[in-house]
């Protein structure tokens, strides 16, 4: 009786958007050569195969506040997956107040950037995830003491034993890290846009639709493709046109301290746009809140184009289609302390 | 075929418990003088009907960075649901790393608590969320700013609308307050003592049972009985000895800020037990990290007893059945700021 009465119901839905919308074929089959929707399933990870343990002791150092030396900061408290996976700062308050240097970007399908950071000095999640534990101004902690904090609690011993089966010591820096990489390449964010992609012609509106035909033709979509529309290549910041030192600062020369070669001065890793319009403000300075000041300053400073208002709306309108829906996240309970845990300390070293 | 295997097991395993646990009827009588188990349904709320909307919105706001001035602290950072309500840190730090004045008390079945903060300074939950949003040291913001953030975002606009209905300006400081307050009478963690209490001899093992016995004959019973085992009346630390000020610093008069009565110096309320072996340290100075020595410190100070290490063993043992599980908390998906949402500010106004 309801599947009866369904089916109809779906039928005339699927020619009421017919109607309306235009076949869209066209655009979605040169689409479909520039970008890729997201997988149905969880990325396979380069030495590092993804079990139901070790994605779930992933998640739990991923919340564990103690992973910090002041028990302060969590990965969470700057890639909070309540708030798209980002902190909605300019950029990050650390250890002892102190102010990171670049705006933190979302974790969330951060799995299928070619490489991690706005400089892509880490080559995986599993390398990024060492990086703010030891940074001065983030978790200023110590890969020792975060190994002997986990060996404190013989609940996360149990659970190391578990995801590294086959390693007789398996609380380590290293296998901290594979965990937690793990876990966020469940991070996954399904959008209209991937819905689009696989052939739902009602996913986006005219408006969005108008919006994806333009990033495409004017050129966004040179840098920002793949399957995160963007977080693969390093371009310049400032390819045709530098924006001022508010948004550029000079101090910041990107790739160039990774490299150390002179072309890549300010170049940065061309942004993944998954969730942009739920992670401002932008930009490695993090200066620009607008998303669609964010948009004009790149069509001006790398395409040397000065978008029309309608324009600039348009591509904000087909870039809100990234949003995507995280899966349901149980927050995790966690092992107490122990009389071997170290203690937190809120000090600030002076270097 | 299942049921019929079932029956006999678990009528096996009656028989087994009964033979090696002695039934304990006489000491459930008396420990049911002097404690409530937990009720099965969520408690009645004093002028704050509790609905799923509203619970909804609590839960949002709980887990919320952004009514923090600088948008790094929610509730949920020093009342971490992930490690027993509480941040494990000696006392909570704040807004320009700064430290507050005394150990943050568990949410975690707070609801049932005579009156909140080591000093009773709030009547209930709503008054007690209003403080730390202002606390200068805490978050350092402010009632006007708060509601600027939520009213900025149309997401907020209909979850407080759903949860005040009758209201035409539901978006207000007091409905934050009241919001939270739901979401945290919901915050009940059902233990092993609540089973025992309702008829499970199980539910403790025997040293836990000797502990109940002791903890209730050596006089600890007489301050922290109720439902929470304490978090109802005040007493004066140090009633038959102070404790050193390492412990009990001098400076921290405790109630007597709130009542300015010469005989409320040094008085604090009687810390509530539930989940005490997972919220160290303790204390309102947190100086005692080992939930052994506080049971000792608060036997010589409280009581003018020594205990031996067995009888700290068995209190402490029975502490440990107060330890309870909380409902599974799905982590929320937080509105996105608009143009219209306060920028966060990490900056420190000297006052």
């Amino acid at each position: 009786m309801f599947l009866q009465a369904k089916i109809p119901l779906m039928a005339l839905s699927l020619i009421l958007s017919a109607q309306v919308a235009p076949a869209q074929e066209d655009l979605r089959a040169l689409a479909l050569d520039i970008f890729s929707p997201l997988p149905s399933t969880l990325p396979a990870v380069a030495n590092n195969p993804l079990t139901p343990d070790k994605i779930a002791l992933g998640k739990a150092l991923f919340f564990d506040p103690r992973i910090s030396a002041s028990g302060v900061f969590s990965c969470n408290s700057c890639h909070n997956l309540a708030t798209g996976g980002d902190d909605n700062l300019e950029t990050s308050i650390g250890h002892g107040w102190q102010k990171g240097p670049r705006n933190a970007p979302t974790v969330l399908n951060a799995v299928f950037n070619g490489a991690q950071f706005w400089d892509g000095r880490a080559p995986d999640l599993a390398a990024q995830a060492k990086g703010p534990v030891q940074a001065g101004v983030e978790m200023a902690n110590t890969p020792e003491n975060v190994v002997a904090t986990l060996k404190s609690m013989p609940q996360y011993q149990d659970w190391f034993r578990a995801s590294f089966p086959k390693e007789t010591d398996p609380v380590t820096f290293d296998n901290f890290a594979r965990a937690i990489e793990a876990y966020e390449a469940t991070l996954l964010t399904p959008s209209p846009f991937d819905a689009w992609l696989n052939g739902d012609d009602a996913a986006l509106n005219d408006q969005q639709v108008a919006g994806l035909q333009l990033f495409i033709d004017s050129g966004c979509a040179a840098c920002h493709s793949g399957i995160n529309l963007g977080g693969q290549e390093y371009y310049p910041f400032g390819l045709i046109e530098k924006p001022g030192a508010e948004v550029l600062p000079e101090g910041d020369k990107g790739r160039f301290a990774v490299t150390e070669t002179v072309d890549d001065e300010y170049v940065f890793r061309a942004a993944p746009l998954r969730n942009i319009a739920v992670t401002a403000p932008y930009f490695h300075s993090g200066k620009v809140w607008d998303l669609k000041v964010a948009v004009e300053i790149m069509a001006s400073s790398q395409l040397g184009t000065d978008l029309t208002v309608e324009e600039a709306e348009g591509i904000v309108a087909f870039l809100g289609s990234l949003t995507g829906t995280l899966p349901e996240v149980v927050y995790p309970v966690l092992p107490a302390e122990t009389a071997a845990t170290p203690r937190p300390s809120g000090e600030i070293s002076v270097e």
